[in-house]
């Protein structure tokens, strides 16, 4: 949910706003097209786990936003496009009413792909009717809300690619999204340590841009010093711990991820290396390639993340350690391969962080059903930071807090590692 | 797996059976095409449980047969299509190599559905060149191998109705394959009842025409004097065990029934009964209409057939109790709506016996992979008798053995009673 | 339930039947007492699975039985020993009313041992009066009913081997319920064959003693000409089995069979053989002991047993088949130690059929709770013959059908090989 | 783990600690006797579900505790009391070996109840013998791993409380523990706020005496401003919240304890409530008895005390201001009725907080197997605080942490409402 300092700033008009708002508004609902240009109608519909929704559905719910929290309550006469998609394209909105179930969205090949399309255009054109003869009087909530409909379909862009690559996994044809071949990665510089010291700070969204209500209120913490390293963990730094039996190790694992572990054989590796001829193969949006020991390590479960690093010595940062590191690194510009090469620490992968997915001192949700959008999710999930290949152009924030499940690997998922102080 | 007596008749020469053959041949590979026409490209790939097949699987899987076990063994130079479509198309020859899991072929998005039926005419090419080609020592194995393959690909056209219509049930915009209104039922006339003497009878297939290998050998049994009804029983009757509250009574129900009763709290009706505002509707082949009373019930399971049954004082017949009644009886024209629609004791729904299905005394299967075609399925399954509105045209046979699970429901079942003497 | 010639003949009056019953009622009563008395106050309480009651659940139920279909219903003035029981140790007689959950059963430390062999004396000392005081209007029902009784705490007992068997399997420290050692067998003699020629025979019970129902009524089979061993196949013949791959090629195997063997790990061999440094050991009632070669194999399910006919080249005999066999054999003794010993077909272990166990033509089931007894679980099932050396002494007939499922590998089971002709 | 301060005071002589150490563990290990007087022997062995071990194996677990860290690798010539136990009662130490399933605990009806009390007599014999006879060079590892033994059994002392609660009551004869009534609960006084400003402070372990390892280090930790409530929630509070339907509202819930309670159709009401005639029951160490509205609301999981904290506007505290709350408390004496009759905040009931269980900055564990001690389970827990009265006479600390999973709720847990400020 958005909390929204622009309307409170004064500065610019509210008409400005809009006008800001439909070029965003346009900008983010093309890509969302765009980045669909590679699948066949087959690939739209494909859902391998109740997590990965179907492309589809991802292109239809974010419209079902729009058209739930903008054009139904505040556009006069607007004309429903279907009444089924209320239910169908419902996420998780208990306050909007019942949804038709997660796991079954595979089986959904009606509405057609066609269909879904013409809703879009349906929606797209109705949004920006909207935006531009919008009343004074309703100016904020409609501002505030498509800006929040906008960042929340480039979350769903990043699902788009994440989900996909899981879909397509399960076929052993394993479709390439992109033909060209995967660059190879640059060498990976040895790791070298940041020491920062201990200290009392303020931590949270802190400008006038848009943010979740989870990055707020910005308040304090106080952190103990700590050393977190330079740069992502890569495949050859993890193919060591494989390598040295880290996977039958029970020492080096969480009770949780070591039970975990013993109910899936198939955790021998992070989630898309495919061991053949006795070597391994990495499945890449680009194919099946070759391992490349200089990319980062991706695909990793919080659990084995926290192994790897215990093996290291190390351990997983907080997300406030996470944070204060972030505040003096550039976000790396988002790689065109839609597959990590750069071990840059930001903007490559999310890395897990060892903090507990739990409300900043003094959060607050929004009335109703928008209410629901962060808030009640604040539970045995681990926060992620630092954005990834997959995150949509322009939708990365260093206070940024992603949230996943330990045992999740589908995500474009590394390891940063930290510990107490800079090893001698 | 077919037993060609055919072959050995000597009458007509193997040219001249070529040739019928590939006449059989083209019609059934068209047919499999045709009931294709009502759907959309994102239909073809749906998966609901892992019982029902894709589509697609199904016009895959009926060419690898004939690619498998006619087109590699026997056609000199035959250039595979792909070779990944050995795994991917197998569905549980053990002998030819592994199979891409069962339940997992709904996400399989590629190979597309053009690419699907490059295969078939690829495969259709090759096999009438086969068939117009064939030297005449290999002639007997080829046109026996075909002519299975005529009649696989039937069966497969029959699952092609039920899986299609148990995964679009799933959708609650209930998607028509006929868009025409499905014709009112006539008015079921009072149930009849056939008596039949005891005594020493013959059973299984008689003639020179093909039958699978379960029909044979043709063998004695002795049954004793029963009577069996002359017509399906009807919606009306069903709603009437209903409505006497038959899901809530265990003493009409087999333990394991009863069991499978309480561990599905949807169990309350046949399989497309809809409830809603207190009156029932029926997901058919034309959408969801209006509950008919005077149609055949369908889609029950064993177990709510014989609780059925128990209710009226009844029981299931056997299957030698049906093949003696049955030869009495004609079959009438499968119903062009694709729903049982007239209480015909045979063509409109599969009848469930209460004869589990295992092998006629003396059976043996073929040696190899095609060995597997029926026998490994002897265990735990009840055989159904009598054919259905689904049933490929010529498909139907009197002695012709259907086989599934008692809690199977998807299938186009209904419920025939019998008892050991007239009702007085 | 009992078909009771008996009280139809009329030769003998009812006072000398209840005697003769009276004394029938104290040696089974007394024999379940004391084949506990190698336990623990501790064992009695252990449930491994669903399957397998605890034994003082056991002690508890025969006595309910006596308790729920004679003592309420025909003795006046009979004081219920406690009002809880009726349903805690309802098994599933459905008419009698609801059931303590059967996969809890291990968890009742209450009522104590102590107070079941107080219930159980309460009862016994109740039984007696009224098998001496009941007049003769409801003689055949009281006589029925206790006979039915008996029989049916005679199958408990059996069970009480088996399921003590299994729970205590569960603990590596392998309790031995004998602490004399067990017996080595003789040397099997090699298979021998006799054939059978085909014919109509009639089978089920037809003596004036008691059977259970599902032994009637006596009818007609038609039985092709077969052949059948002479004797069990020993442990020596199924480790040959075993070494020649057996589980892992799955054209020995029903499809069912080899479903259940991929999902179970474990299953490498019969149920109590322990794999330890390369040798055999076998769980027996005297404990661990090596395996001996010239033993009957036991403990196999219907899946195992199937695979290894078929890899014999030979099948299950139907229930017919053995049953025509077995008019011609002697039951041998019961063998005291509680594990087979020797390979007699008859008396040592239960011998898989191919039959589903379904009604004989005719069959009924007695009104009341009474026809839950056998009639229900008529699906799903096999038919075994053959009693084991579990089977109490007095229990055995030819005609007895005794049922389980496929995978079913706890009670004392075995296998005795068929095929159509002698091989040559 | 223990951190050990004791030893490093040099103010008393080891002798003279091992002397008071002595006293402990005799008083700790008699202590762990004298609650199992009320059972029978069929009750030591019960265990309903994997979490809830039998008592027998607390019993010998807390034994092996001591022979395995103690008696193995510091008593020289100590005579192993049975070979198989270091497996049969390892309860998750990796490093120690592998260990018999922690989900069949309670099928080892041997060893018996008596066998244990003598591995019990035998350790406790070889113990003080160590305790007496120790060299200085070893002292202060066996000084701090018997002390924490002693602490060790005493948490397994409270979880005999909680199993043997759980277990017994899936029994509808609701076994008592306590034969005399439950007293009657003084009347709870209205919620009263207390305010604590924000801040910068101290939190864990800061004294000489034991304290686990994951109390350390002390650190600091910027707490804002914040009220709690003086005492816990009732059950006539929880009453209202169940009565204004909040079992029913998923607004109020977190997402992962809305999809539990989806899950579980029975909860409807705290574990041990149950319903009878239209009024509320709950079963208590005393049995069965009427629900107090005054009593404390007890057997929550964390889902529930989060929603119930919803509903009243509020939030649970985390740790860290429960701490806070609790330095200016002080500790009720623990009920002698084993069920909490006050709504003292400190003593009755273990408080679920907000915080997820995870290392306080530094964190070490120990090397060796006792490090799995606390560390390895620091993942998907919520740190519970407060004691309860099935907490051991002196086990309870402050900066004492609990921990279990958020759906967990057979611990004796409760509910105190926290809120950013004091309602006006």
């Amino acid at each position: 949910m958005v909390e929204s300092p622009r309307a409170q700033s004064g500065e610019v008009s509210a008409s400005q706003q809009a006008l800001a708002l439909a070029e965003l508004f346009s900008g983010v609902r093309q890509y969302s097209v765009q980045i669909c240009q590679p699948l066949a109608i087959e690939d739209y519909g494909l859902q391998a786990m109740a997590s990965t929704s179907p492309a589809k559905w991802h292109l239809a719910h974010t419209s079902w936003f729009f058209e739930t929290f903008l054009l139904k309550p505040y556009m006069p006469g607007y004309r429903v496009f279907d009444d089924h998609y209320e239910y169908l394209f419902n996420s998780y909105y208990n306050a909007v009413g019942s949804q038709f179930p997660r796991h079954q969205r595979g089986l959904l090949s009606r509405p057609t792909v066609e269909e879904i399309y013409a809703y879009r255009a349906h929606v797209d054109e109705a949004m920006l009717q909207l935006l531009a003869g919008t009343p004074l009087a309703a100016a904020e909530d409609v501002l505030n809300r498509t800006e929040l409909g906008c960042h929340h379909e480039q979350q769903h862009q990043e699902l788009f690619f994440t989900d996909l690559k899981y879909n397509w996994f399960q076929n052993p044809l394993y479709p390439a999204y992109n033909a060209s071949p995967l660059p190879t990665a640059p060498t990976a510089a040895p790791l070298q340590w940041q020491m920062f010291p201990s200290g009392l700070h303020e931590f949270g969204h802190d400008d006038d841009n848009f943010c979740f209500d989870n990055e707020l209120p910005r308040h304090k913490q106080y952190v103990e010093r700590f050393s977190i390293t330079d740069r992502l963990s890569t495949n050859g730094e993890y193919l060591a711990f494989i390598q040295d039996n880290g996977y039958h190790r029970p020492e080096l694992w969480l009770a949780d991820g070591w039970a975990t572990r013993l109910e899936r054989p198939d955790w021998t590796a992070p989630l898309y290396w495919v061991e053949r001829d006795g070597g391994w193969l990495e499945y890449t949006m680009h194919g099946l390639v070759e391992l490349d020991l200089h990319r980062p390590a991706s695909h990793l479960s919080a659990y084995e993340a926290d192994a790897f690093a215990r093996w290291q010595g190390c351990r997983l940062p907080t997300e406030f350690e996470w944070e204060l590191a972030a505040a003096s690194a550039k976000q790396a510009a988002a790689d065109e391969t839609a597959h990590p090469v750069s071990v840059s620490p930001v903007g490559q992968l999310w890395q897990w962080t060892s903090s507990a997915y739990s409300p900043y001192p003094g959060f607050r949700t929004a009335e109703g059903a928008i209410g629901e959008y962060n808030g009640k999710f604040m539970a045995n999930q681990l926060v992620l930071r630092g954005g990834s290949v997959a995150t949509s152009p322009g939708h990365y924030r260093h206070s940024y807090r992603n949230f996943f499940y330990p045992p999740d690997k589908w995500q474009f998922t590394g390891v940063r590692l930290a510990r107490e102080s800079e090893p001698s």
